[in-house]
């Protein structure tokens, strides 16, 4: 990677394509009766979507000082995971969305009960996949082990389902700021975050170089929920559990400023390796813009 | 444990206890705003079941010459994995079941949405429970890793959620005798056959041996589907993906004996080891008597 302006953009996207080519290679069985599952569940997944947590997966890999392919299969098992909260966020007895990505979401086309069957098997794939060791892999076991105790954790009760509960609470009952607060740093946050110390574990065994990475997770991962609220509030102003709602348009937008300022902050000892992540963590604030 | 004929029955009381002691232990929140959720979750895992497939994995790793706590925790995640899948199961675009265990699904006291997550929670625990790793533990990662791709694999598309899709087909177009195999070895045969490899594996790393629990757990599954068939023919004859229905009661009693028996003489080699497991299989045919 050279140090031209272009050049981030370039290792943007060649790292997308690479969790697009790993991602069409796990979704694919060779057994006649699985293929219907196999087609809801490419179309849940490969229908567009910007790869956020594995590219920040990835990026934090190389700026830890990750070389090969050792962080692949977490990039992959991350978007599988959003993949499923999707699916199962959008069915009818949840945010009963009928489209997603600009096309029918996965119970629209193929029915409720297969939409979650579909959800299921994502989520069991990820740990398959986040259990696999890449041929001539240097991570140490254990570190595979903490990762998916990290993933797990951010997609369980205290992450992902954590905040979804909180959320559909909210439907009923509008929450304060510290609700708000907790819904976005579950739902959303808690697995950017892990993405991002996902691959820096598999990167370095460093605990102070860990911290930084901790750190910068949390608030691009809260930072990208705000902004989340801010484009979302043109089209749901009375959403329930938003941040813009609570706080207005102007202080969402000086929070994610400040949260990102601060996360990039966390990642300036490491100089020039952490160039694609401050440019990752531009692009989630510039999103609001 | 002795040799009089009430010891293997302690055995499996001492092993339940176990079990239902760790699933409580790990069904626990400290924050609040979890509450609701894991009382959820504590409702569709502890209020009754026989917990076949933990008692397996524990006899089974005892069976292999296992020592201590290094199984409680495979053990413990197939369950949940087995609660979620009942919970999912019953949702009202699946089974739509109404009472489980002679009590309210979870979809009845919870909601369907809370049903739905309820059922996400237990399998991300699941796995997340699976990459612990117990203090003092003497069983290699590579191993750990291996019973958590095989668990991942009985849980996935070539396992339940398989055997579910294809009984989600068959509820409209009646199957053949092939098509009733497949779902009976993959929705419920895959994760009583991983059961029993996954205590085999923590317990021993000789290929051999670990190859006759691998067949001796396949036929108990698929023994332990065809009595359940047998069972369920009385309340519902017309079930349309049933062993019974396509065979007839006689063949299915038969078939189901001759797995156990089959089955048992795998396991012939280990000696007085293998006592334990030798009742579990006279258990799962005896229930259809």
């Amino acid at each position: 990677m050279g140090k031209s302006p272009e050049a981030p953009i370039d290792a943007l996207g060649a790292m997308r394509a690479r969790v697009d080519a790993e991602l069409d290679r796990v979704l694919r069985s060779a057994e006649p009766r699985e293929a219907r599952l196999v087609e809801a569940m490419r179309h849940s997944v490969l229908s567009g979507g910007k790869r956020i947590r594995p590219i920040l997966c990835l990026a934090s890999f190389e700026a830890a000082g990750g070389e090969g392919d050792d962080a692949i299969h977490a990039a992959v098992a991350l978007e599988l995971i959003h993949a499923y909260s999707l699916v199962h966020d959008d069915l009818p007895c949840m945010d009963d969305d009928s489209v997603r990505r600009g096309k029918p979401t996965t119970h629209r086309v193929y029915g409720e009960g297969m939409a979650v069957l579909v959800g299921d098997a994502l989520l069991t794939l990820a740990f398959d996949v986040l259990a696999r060791e890449p041929e001539g892999s240097t991570v140490l076991r254990e570190s595979r082990l903490e990762v998916l105790r990290k993933i797990s954790h951010a997609a369980g009760i205290h992450g992902i389902i954590g905040g979804q509960v909180a959320d559909l609470a909210a439907a009923t009952t509008p929450g304060d700021a510290a609700m708000i607060e907790y819904v976005h740093t579950h739902k959303t946050g808690a697995l950017i975050a892990a993405a991002v110390w996902a691959g820096a574990r598999l990167g370095t065994d460093d605990p102070d170089v860990l911290l930084r990475f901790a750190r910068f997770g949390e608030k691009a991962g809260f930072a990208f929920q705000v902004v989340d609220d801010i484009l979302d509030y043109g089209e749901r102003p009375d959403e329930p559990a938003s941040y813009v709602g609570c706080h207005g348009l102007e202080r969402a937008r000086e929070r994610a400023e400040r949260l990102i300022k601060e996360g990039k902050a966390e990642l300036a000892p490491l100089g020039h390796r952490a160039q694609l992540l401050w440019k990752i963590a531009d692009f989630i604030v510039a999103r609001a813009d």
